[in-house]
């Protein structure tokens, strides 16, 4: 197997936003279609030892979505958020929150922008815009990083079969 | 009349964020329904030269948004968003665009908070987070504050009629 893309995670300190970068070897088309489609989304979104199942997902401007990560042992994580907007095939926004957190209201802004690449390759930008510092810095402490890595990596073979 | 309260806005530099705040002479659960519901807001909602006509507007967790304001030129400027979350009588998080900027995808998220103050008074404190400093700058430079100003003060005298 080829050696894995990395993820790029940037959370300049003091700031309430952070930037994940990572490109992948399909066309932008395809890449934002497997990104936004909740049909492929429940193959590859989060660590994989966690299993997805959606609540709803309005995949569409004006949309709104809920979906649990659940693992081994049968503790589920719930997120939710509405879609602000799908602009195929350059740029989604949407809101996004985890239920789990104490208290309520601790919510993102997460706009994903995907960019051509030479070689009908795709760069995937996502910035996190947060309400405060410290709620982007739980999002970086909280194991962000590795279930993006595993997630995109799940992502990478969603897209390699697609092209097949 | 009585002497008419003041609008605080505070855009500390560099920052990508803002802060609202206003006090009304009236009980939360008021405030808290003249402000995010769309039978009254069309008639406070932004400058008093300016006619608000609602697109949709469904003011519900998950709901979505468009209105227009239009001068008496008859220029239209168009506003959408998603409504992440109307808690009430505490809370309302929604995303924002104006679709007159050059560019799409310049959105904030908008979080309005309600805070119960001595007297039967109500303290609002809304907070702006934009996806850039840029951003955040030139909606502070929009002539936000007097738009402000002129429809939290049209929201004072409805409220004084629903108190009656």
């Amino acid at each position: 197997m080829a050696q894995r893309k990395q993820v790029k995670v940037t959370a300049e300190p003091g700031r309430q936003e952070l930037f994940i970068v990572r490109e992948f070897d399909a066309p932008r088309e395809l890449v934002f279609e497997a990104f936004t489609n909740p049909k492929y989304m429940v193959d590859w979104l989060g660590p994989k030892n966690l299993k997805m199942t959606i609540d709803h997902y309005h995949a569409k401007s004006g949309g709104s979505y809920r979906y649990i990560h659940t693992d081994e042992n049968g503790n589920g994580y719930a997120f939710s958020g509405v879609i602000h907007e799908i602009a195929a095939p350059e740029r989604a926004i949407q809101t996004f929150e985890f239920e789990g957190l104490p208290e309520k209201g601790h919510v993102s802004l997460d706009t994903a922008l995907f960019d051509v690449l030479p070689g009908n390759r795709t760069k995937l930008t996502i910035q996190s815009v947060f309400r405060s510092v410290a709620d982007r810095d739980g999002m970086v402490m909280s194991g962000m990083e590795g279930g993006l890595t595993e997630g995109f990596e799940r992502l990478d073979d969603i897209l390699a079969q697609q092209k097949k």
